[in-house]
């Protein structure tokens, strides 16, 4: 079965855009996370969301969640590794495949900063996606540079088929991992290659892999979508939301600055819109 | 006084762009209608405003209008007839000057169609403010083309001033004017001048008057700004809401489709802040 549109990313971006394109009559999937924005969902007070004053994060994310709901849009929790562009319709690669006429990307902001030695190495030792990639380490040794508690169920899901998994927490907060990962409390400062291996250092020794994990809430949207044009560090976008990419549209933070909730709202109803012109012009064509 | 920021509209666009100000410590005025976008009043439901799902336009307008109050936003309802841009700051002539900084526009959608002769007449006997021009009548024959109920209160304005006021309804709704105001219930077809007069022609005739107010809830964007630069019958903006007049923002559906309440809110968030980075670079210079 092929989506007329695949939303990834569960901020008000991608949200506002599955409301509008259900709305529209469309076949949606919306991928990410079921308790939608962390981001958002911390945010002690939002003053600006027009008709909301002082909403907290958290109050706008169940807000949200409930409009969902009420138009019987479920949210798929999976992590998307890679968006091909295959011509006339998407394929993303998750656990599964899933096909979608268009792309809607609401991924947030990304940093944009990599760890040194990362870049070098994608797809040569350094993977974005442990649902995606698994399967190549079997029997193998990794290491997952995790940059959120978020990533640790990952992690876990790893050493289920790895000889073994290490895990650095990028962050404070006690990781909490099944026994079957070995927890490093260091500070990652780069990735090298070295006698066909992946070496993570950090600010207490190196140790080698098979291969590397670096998980982030945010991947670099143009390693999320080969070939996508960008504006730095952010997704080049015309007025009407659309990429470089015919069908693949993107909004919110992943689109530039300001960073802010009711911007994002707008950009997803307008990528949303533009979505179904496109899909209509496919139909007569 | 002069204000940072003087907001036209009070839309979803305007009210997100004065909200915005306020947070940001902005002095605004915030000018248009008491009771918020009357177009998003008579919305029965709004799908896709996130957060709010199946809002009614009424609901949603009184939800914006406590926000304002929150914040001790006052809706100023005065009509602005000109927008003058005077290097660093701008006029806004109402029924007084008002000064301002900065200005967004928020006056929503301009159908863009005028009557047949009316473009040739603009300042030749066309007006577009009663508040503004009325003085220019004392004691002469004056017609008033109404779009909108709402323009019956400049009718009436006007016969305190003028010695004839003959009002043309363009809608359905019986007008509920001064025994001073002479109601004909015909339909303009087209303005011309002659003989030194301007010439209202209708389905039923022809009739002679010193001048006339064609008033509409909108007004053509380049007609309120001159030297606005269009692009069809919107405002052309910059991804950051930038007109090209410095200082001058536009958002909503005056910059374009989809007209949209989400979006409008978003761009006016957009707007408020571009306005807010202008008025620190000012204060830099």
């Amino acid at each position: 079965m092929r989506y007329d549109a695949a939303i990834i990313g569960t901020g008000p971006g991608g949200v506002s855009a599955a409301i509008t394109l259900k709305i529209r009559n469309k076949n949606v999937i919306l991928l990410g996370s079921g308790a939608l924005s962390a981001k958002m969902t911390r945010a002690e007070k939002i003053l600006n969301y027009p008709g909301l004053p002082g909403v907290s994060g958290q109050e706008l994310a169940e807000r949200m969640k409930a409009h969902l709901d009420s138009l019987d849009i479920r949210v798929t929790e999976e992590r998307i590794g890679t968006v091909y562009a295959m011509g006339s319709y998407f394929a993303l690669q998750g656990k599964d495949m899933i096909e979608a006429m268009t792309v809607i990307l609401a991924t947030g902001v990304f940093q944009g900063k990599t760890l040194p030695g990362e870049d070098a190495l994608v797809g040569r030792g350094v993977s974005y996606c442990a649902t995606c990639d698994a399967a190549l380490y079997r029997g193998r040794e990794v290491a997952v540079v995790g940059y959120s508690p978020s990533q640790e169920e990952e992690a876990d899901f790893l050493s289920e088929v790895a000889a073994r998994v290490d895990y650095f927490p990028m962050y404070r907060q006690a990781p909490a991992l099944r026994e079957s990962v070995n927890v490093r409390n260091e500070t990652v400062t780069g990735i090298e290659r070295r006698d066909g291996r992946v070496l993570i250092k950090t600010n207490a020794g190196e140790y080698a892999y098979d291969g590397t994990f670096v998980l982030r809430d945010a991947v670099g949207p143009d390693r999320l979508v080969p070939g996508l044009e960008m504006d730095g560090s952010h997704v080049k976008v015309s007025p009407d939301m659309a990429t470089n990419l015919p069908g693949l549209f993107a909004c919110g933070d992943v689109t530039g600055r300001p960073y802010q909730y009711i911007r994002a709202a707008g950009q997803g109803n307008v990528a949303a819109l533009s979505a179904v012109k496109y899909l209509d012009e496919l139909k007569k064509a």
